[in-house]
């Protein structure tokens, strides 16, 4: 079964909202054997809708919409829907109460234009939104499935989790499907490709492979479809295919769709290690990585930023005699720091960095993107790498945190192989 | 002049990469008077390309296409547009220079896949690309024109700014466009827009208003457009209809595309004033928030990550008698950690947050979503804000991080008026 995803708003047009949303429903439309064909983004002019209505039937079974349901006057999707489906609005009760609960909690007057968006195309099947206002809009039409939702990605997102999946899931074709994710760190991309291209050429014709550069680690995701195999069947392929590009590349590993910090977590709640973060050029980005993965208060106790030179000198204790010799951005100063928040946060592992995130700041001996990043281990020693990244700003901190993340993992993965010595 | 951006990946449509390419396409296309009437994301299929360029030329003056250049096998968009123009791929000895110098400085070999990568259509402009090793092309034909640029987002940047906008600028159409947008906190968009019908209602008809709600703010934005005004009498407009809405709503400002931290970071710099902050639930989110702007280190000082109870009482010397009897997410002690750090960062503003962030955690008393937020200021007075957030653990990580600096924001403007008094 072929979806097309239509989302509808100038704002993204014009850029000043990134469509989040479609990539979300790409990724979970797919885990229901619906593959996404085309992504549509238009304006809210009537003439787009509905060229795009029409466009998207051509290729697709599903049509996805998000977006303009709000109750201002730039959002038209409902009064297009029931134009073009020859539809009349009516109010939906259901709907009309879940608008007034949801003012009365916040203790806000309901105003008519808040009213006027329980009004709905009598053709449809409403969706409750369950965390706002605007209702979503199931229609069988023409032969095909058409699905209105708000374009805020938490409410089309409890829509899809609480209504339309379950729809869509009794209506897919019988293929099998199956995605698994491995992770590479630290080869680039090109060299990747040529190192496993023994791999790549002897795939069954059933399972692809899809390079996924990020910063500087690449995903490669193995795709199996077949309407022949079973979900066993295809899982055997693609662990084939991993074993094999284990036995080229050494350190690579499935990541079941997991990012690095919640791996990172995982292997800290596994081995009763604790983490925290002393961190200048990173700006709080390796504590706010590690801190948005939900449960982490089983492994991360706290971090001290110390971005000015007397932060350092204050908080971390850093000898102003060494700070002077050597610069913040320095060896010397990434060591002091991972060893003085070690002891000083009470931690099993203590990530430092020190470092120019420019665009400011470089010179000809410390460029930007010079990072010192160090490791404090439960055994006491301290790894220090040096680190030359390029990009903008952000860019050279989230290369912090990922190589910084990247060195926990090795150093648990290690100290567990050595255990088992 | 009307474009539409294709973006060529799998990754885009199964949701494993998000599209940030069209969003600042869009934003930067708008600012030379040209206006993106679709955006369209296909697969890396011969077909869906070619049928996507076909559709595309029916809308749109300028089609810009990003993805698909890389050197693997899943990438055939070079190949597909010299077919789709009748073109043969020739070297490019310019772009062949690039990818060999690329790969010298990074001390890595140059293998056959990289030296492929400097092959193109021998009917394109090469784009070179001063940022990786797949060169941009730009195509004159059929009376439009097509720019194929990589997926790489600082990649494509930096094409577009270093070539593709100045050329695409001298093509352009006699329109004048002035866009400003205005950030509005704390009143939500349904009530927003009834209070600003009549300013709404009134707009000349060239400027247009747009509501882009985000958390917490919504930004509201006026554009004009006009082939008979010149961009002086437009920002009178908008002027205008900014003046009429501050009438309204009070507690306005034109951002200039800035976001909240760099407002913050601005009125601090004017102020000469520092800052810091001192987290438990936001975990980094309000220092990676603030320290994420360049330039950063002129006013933020350091933050302490009390995350752990026992940190709270070692690192900022939470008493533990208070600890127990109101509980770490509690208005005394988040009163009591933005006292202590701003004593220990030795910084004139500091903010403070204790919450739950969820998913667990919650309690009758104290759900999922409550976090309290405190000011300590440069007098000495320290104020506490008591916050239910809903949403994700991340968006209530984000909203408190966009409350905290809002506090700055109004407490630096107050003690601007105080002064001016």
């Amino acid at each position: 079964m072929l979806a097309e995803i239509i989302t509808i708003g100038d704002e993204i047009l014009i850029g000043q909202t990134v469509d989040t949303n479609s990539a979300w429903l790409g990724e979970h439309l797919n885990r229901y054997g619906i593959e996404v064909i085309q992504i549509t983004s238009i304006n809210d002019k009537k003439t787009s809708i509905i060229n795009a209505l029409q466009d998207a039937e051509k290729r697709a079974d599903v049509i996805l919409i998000t977006g303009g349901l709000g109750p201002t006057k730039d959002d038209i999707t409902k009064k297009v829907l029931a134009d073009y489906f020859g539809a009349k609005l009516i109010t939906h009760e259901g709907a009309l109460e879940n608008i007034k609960d949801i003012f009365h909690r916040r203790g806000r007057e309901v105003l008519q234009i808040n009213v006027d968006q329980a009004l709905v195309p009598d053709n449809c099947e409403v969706i409750l939104n369950s965390k706002g206002t605007a209702p979503g809009m199931y229609f069988e039409e023409k032969g095909k499935i058409y699905v209105s939702m708000p374009g805020v990605p938490y409410e089309m997102k409890a829509m899809m989790e609480q209504v339309v999946f379950e729809k869509l899931n009794t209506l897919g074709d019988n293929y099998t499907i199956v995605h698994e994710t491995i992770t590479v760190v630290g080869v680039p991309e090109s060299h990747l490709s040529v190192a496993i291209e023994s791999v790549e050429d002897n795939l069954p014709p059933h399972v692809k492979l899809a390079y996924l550069p990020h910063l500087n680690l690449v995903r490669l995701r193995l795709s199996a479809k077949s309407a022949e195999h079973t979900a066993d069947e295809l899982k055997i392929d693609i662990n084939t295919a991993f074993d094999q590009i284990k036995s080229i590349i050494g350190d690579v590993w499935f990541d079941g769709d997991h990012n690095l910090p919640e791996i990172v977590g995982d292997l800290l709640k596994t081995h009763k290690k604790t983490i925290g973060t002393i961190e200048s050029c990173s700006g709080g980005f390796v504590a706010h990585s590690l801190t948005a993965v939900a449960g982490s208060s089983a492994y991360y106790k706290g971090s001290l930023l110390t971005y000015a030179y007397e932060t350092k000198v204050a908080i971390a204790g850093i000898d102003q005699v060494m700070l002077n010799e050597y610069g913040a951005v320095s060896e010397q100063v990434c060591e002091a720091m991972a060893h003085n928040a070690k002891a000083k946060l009470e931690i099993d592992y203590c990530i430092s960095t020190t470092g120019i995130a420019g665009p400011g700041g470089g010179t000809a001996d410390k460029p930007v993107g010079l990072v010192f990043i160090g490791l404090a281990k439960p055994d006491g020693t301290i790894e220090v790498k040096r680190c030359e990244f390029h990009g903008t700003r952000i860019q050279i901190i989230e290369r912090t945190a990922y190589t910084a993340l990247d060195m926990v993992r090795k150093a648990i993965d290690s100290s567990t192989q050595m255990a088992m010595l």
